[in-house]
């Protein structure tokens, strides 16, 4: 019998569907962020996915190009920048041999020549091929992408920044006199196009599931600028007993906490903006969100509730260790992956956030107050921590964070309510009640430095 | 403080958003088949949605017209269906007025002048349009939804096949005549078009997470010819103690139903066309299916596992009412909100299973081995039931169940292994270990028919 294999969350066995996501579009359409974002997405997904950036091959030989180099006309610069996609896209080609799952070509790709090329080759290494066409002609979007590449491209590093938008601005000229969009004498390919950020997309030929996963991702993402702000429930009974799970109530200081916590949002969000507040179905998440505003929205997920530690809820580690020797083990070996009997493991966590995430993702400003295995989940994506080291963040309680997506990366700020709590962290082999993470030496359990 | 909602599983507030979902399209595109499934998928996820057909208005002064009713120079015709139009939406705002959240008005609306008109009539009452145009132009697609609303309309109803078919195709020219396409002139309008079943769409500013979810749904659809089988495990251990939830290995007449199953499965999809086989996480339904064919993909998704039933896990039904009396009641009162303490209710099931029911709309053949409320919860979707019967129904041991979705409905086929085993139903306020769902004559406690 073919062996089982456990699903990735998104239905899909890896090893049946590869897919090159082939980006599309004029320099400044926001393609590198797009390309990151889904490598981000799929990664923790535990989907193998890697992105590939021909402008940084190209770079190898020619590092700071003028604009000249991107014109047509320019022999040099077209073998240059054909060779750079070549050997892109021969690294993608073994990187797909070695098993991977979704490359993404992160490049212009702006003619149909170079398109059907690009098919070509992974059509004959049986890789199915998704086009993603970015395009845009709102100018407002279009400048404050100009001015993000100037500031962070390594084409431009180190040059005078007014001189670096004029080079820049002629380099889209140049692509702009040979660009061709998709259009239906590509029908038969399997294409994603999204104009101006989302206002209007075309979906050509879907095929299979995982296609169809990248595709309703893609088309959820949003540019507005927003926060998400997460906090974990007050101290709660269980926690000054070292105890996991359960459902139990506030304690003093927990109660304490969630008094505080409107105004440590207030001095974050200010007064102007409401917050919609997502809570679990627990009752330590709903107490400590309370005493928020009244025009704040509140929803209770049950997707936010803590991971479900089965026939070890309501123990300590103490006892864990005791009853269950060879799992208390198990989970220190591998803790993204060990799944407590009966109950959850961090995969199994992530595979019901999903849905959170893509919410997330289409949403404006949140506040969630959940519990410190799914906020660790949640952090983990947007701040792409790694799936053996996410399991072991410290989250300390009492303290608020925001989180801000920008085109290159997450912003964080925390907020300290300056209320004592306990620690429930916990360092690899330890079944302490409460352990100070910045005192240990364990480098793999070590808390993470953010904290 | 605003009374917090619980989550229906799609994020979504009741009452926040309420969405017209304005069908667009030429006769034969397929229309009311996309507006029953969108309502059925609605109300199995708890969002209340209802279709309003205008043909069934205008059925009500004019039962039977003629092709020519429907020239737009028949100016009686045209008022007749104007007046239609305008009861089925004037109907469709009251029942907004009392709360519905999706109203799917199932009409041609070919011009763009009936679209803006339903526009406004909703603006004016704060509800969001999304038009949904259906576009084809396969012949035999169209010609196999002509056949069927041939056979199915109540327009023709009693006529000679040969002549209805020639009077529809006459009333579709008709149509065309005014028919106008959604093109950029409308792209202030929220809209999805699907052109050829999927092949293509257009997804045009969709606001909100209601609907994008509409959109996903509508978007993965396909027409292709296919089942879906579903099995419950062979007969467990726990099965003969009539105890409920763990993770216990087959009877040896589990067993037995596990060698048989191959035999079933190949007497209902034949030889030729492989299955792919989903089974939950635990050991029945996995040792279940593993004596299927070895072309058989097998999947294990968490998401297929049992109803989690907390506190009660491994008791019998006579053990949980002695320890939790109150819970065991409340159970009966309301099966398919009681949320098990610690563990799920029928409620949280269904948002669990959402995923699993997309992929079920985007696959063709599958086999899901799986379990008794899991399998209510599938059932529920495909044949329509309500959210008080699902969770009483009788779904027997070692009998492989075929659906086959059809246009109007979903065909049924069960095959009996004939091998003997406990029944797992119980009836309300029953706690007998095992209960012949065929012999009580409590009404609402009654074994569903289909058995």
């Amino acid at each position: 019998m073919t062996p089982p294999h456990k699903t990735n969350g998104v239905g899909v066995q890896a090893g049946d569907t590869q897919i090159c996501v082939v980006m599309v579009g004029l320099p400044a359409r926001g393609k590198s962020l797009i390309a990151q974002k889904a490598q981000r997405y799929l990664k923790w997904l535990s989907i193998d996915a890697m992105v590939f950036n021909v402008g940084n091959y190209r770079r190898q030989d020619s590092p700071q190009p003028g604009a000249d180099f991107f014109d047509q006309s320019n022999a040099e610069g077209e073998r240059m920048r054909r060779a750079a996609a070549e050997a892109a896209v021969t690294d993608m080609l073994k990187w797909f041999a070695k098993g991977g799952v979704v490359g993404i070509l992160d490049a212009t790709n702006s003619t149909k020549a170079r398109r059907r090329w690009v098919k070509e080759r992974c059509d004959a290494q049986g890789i199915e091929t998704l086009f993603v066409e970015s395009q845009c002609d709102d100018e407002d979007i279009i400048m404050s992408n100009i001015l993000e590449v100037k500031t962070t491209s390594p084409d431009y590093q180190g040059q005078d920044p007014e001189t670096a938008v004029q080079d820049f601005r002629k380099r889209i000229r140049n692509y702009e006199k040979v660009y061709q969009t998709i259009d239906e004498e590509e029908n038969d390919l399997t294409y994603l196009k999204i104009m101006n950020v989302g206002k209007q997309v075309i979906i050509n030929r879907i095929q299979d599931y995982l296609q169809s996963r990248v595709v309703y991702y893609l088309m959820n993402l949003h540019i507005k600028p927003r926060s998400i702000w997460l906090s974990r429930h007050g101290e709660s009974e269980f926690n000054l007993e070292g105890k996991i799970g359960g459902d139990a109530n506030l304690s003093p200081r927990g109660e304490m906490y969630a008094r505080k916590l409107p105004e440590l949002v207030r001095q974050s969000v200010g007064d102007d903006r409401p917050l919609t507040v997502w809570t679990s179905t627990l009752k330590r998440t709903i107490a400590t969100a309370r005493f928020l505003p009244e025009n704040y929205n509140q929803l209770q997920w049950k997707a936010l509730d803590e991971l479900d530690s089965g026939v070890c809820d309501c123990l300590t580690y103490q006892e864990i260790s005791e009853l269950y020797p060879e799992d208390f083990k198990a989970r220190d070996e591998d803790k993204y992956n060990y799944r407590y009997r009966g109950g959850e493991s961090y995969r199994d966590v992530v595979i019901r956030l999903e849905p959170i995430i893509m919410e997330l993702e289409r949403s404006e400003n949140i506040l969630i107050v959940t519990h410190q295995a799914v906020l660790r989940c949640i952090y983990a994506y947007f701040m792409k921590k790694s799936q053996a080291d996410s399991p072991w963040m410290a989250v300390p309680l009492h303290t608020l964070i925001k989180l801000t997506p920008k085109a290159y990366g997450t912003l964080e700020e925390r907020y300290d309510a300056k209320i004592p709590a306990v620690s429930t962290w916990r360092g690899k082999g330890s079944v302490a009640k409460h352990e100070d993470p910045n005192a240990t030496t364990d480098s793999i359990g070590k808390a993470d430095g953010a904290v």
